[in-house]
């Protein structure tokens, strides 16, 4: 019952997650009711964005530069490396602070069944990162779910054979959850209560 | 924390109804993570919408040809004429079925507090309308809310000059609500319950 632009748009907005059809439609006709600059803004945002961002080339996270905000300040230690699953996580644990080292951004987990494998989440450059940074710790913050625990099962017998220390981010992040949608205190508690990994 | 080109793109999502920091810092990692090309149709989709949908020469709904796809179909009556406040309002009212006249869309209602006055929302156009179709009765569907009565009743008034029978949609819209949110089975009982408004 819709023109056809106003149908591509309905569906075009599907892509956005927790995006149904009734929160589409209203999304649709909002904008074209009230909101064309706004529109406009955020056409050019996401060609912007999707075309211009890649990934830092130390931590690997999502950003225009080189290298980010983070790897690129001077007053981060490099002997304390936090490994983590996405952009979103990194920010959580700023946003809990008490975290002063360098982060690497896996962008996903092991996951055998969706044939996603170590190089897929960048662990040689991880490993290449510990040795060349002389890094002294490494503090796993992937997900407390099934393949978060595994792929820091796997890194951390990786870095034994290095020689280099590991530890599990532990207490406070409940089972099964995702660590982006963690307060801040459970997670500063989590930083502060990592144990070292028994192999 | 995250690089400009991420922010704006944040920031940009916020334009979308219901979108907060939490959920437009999840959909640009989304989309970028996981979805550019999806981003990338987004983007075309609102430039080709924001920049060709207008309005129905005839009932002044959202559409990019002149005429929409209900009023350039012949199996509409032209005698009735239903008087909404926006396009939802259309579909929500399509979707329930029954009716067979034809449409007005208002976009909007009377706000004299926001300075909009009849012309605004098209009474002028709706009256000329209703003269040349030859209209027997127009449904006053706005909202029942304030500002929905207070435009059905300005309506009334106008048509009750005229000569021209104006109903109200009556049982089941529950009062302070919106139009557009109502279950199909609720609007059907609505517009057969309509009765004629007593000026
Ligand atoms: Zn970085
Ligand atoms: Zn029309």
């Amino acid at each position: 019952m819709f023109s056809p632009l106003i149908k591509e748009l309905m569906e075009s907005l599907r892509c956005l997650p927790g995006v149904g059809p009734r929160s589409s439609q209203r999304m649709a006709l909002h904008l074209l009711e009230k909101d064309r600059d706004g529109a406009l803004r955020l056409a050019k945002a996401l060609i912007e964005a999707a075309e211009g961002v890649g990934r830092c080339h130390s931590c690997r996270t999502l950003c225009e530069s080189q290298l980010c905000d983070i790897c690129s300040h001077p007053g981060r230690e490099k002997a304390t490396l936090c490994v983590v699953e996405t952009p979103s996580d990194v920010m959580a644990l700023e946003q809990a602070g008490g975290f002063s080292g360098r982060y690497f951004v896996l962008m996903g987990h092991l996951s055998p069944i969706d044939g996603i494998g170590p190089d897929d989440i960048g662990i040689t450059d991880l490993l290449d990162r510990v040795a060349e940074d002389k890094v002294k710790e490494v503090i796993l913050a992937t997900n407390p779910t099934v393949e978060g625990e595994a792929t820091a099962h796997y890194i951390a017998e990786e870095l034994k054979s290095m020689g280099v220390e590991a530890s599990r981010i532990a207490h406070g992040v409940p089972l099964g959850g995702e660590l982006e949608y963690v307060d801040g205190g459970t997670l500063a508690h989590a930083l502060a209560g990592r144990r070292k990994l028994e192999l």
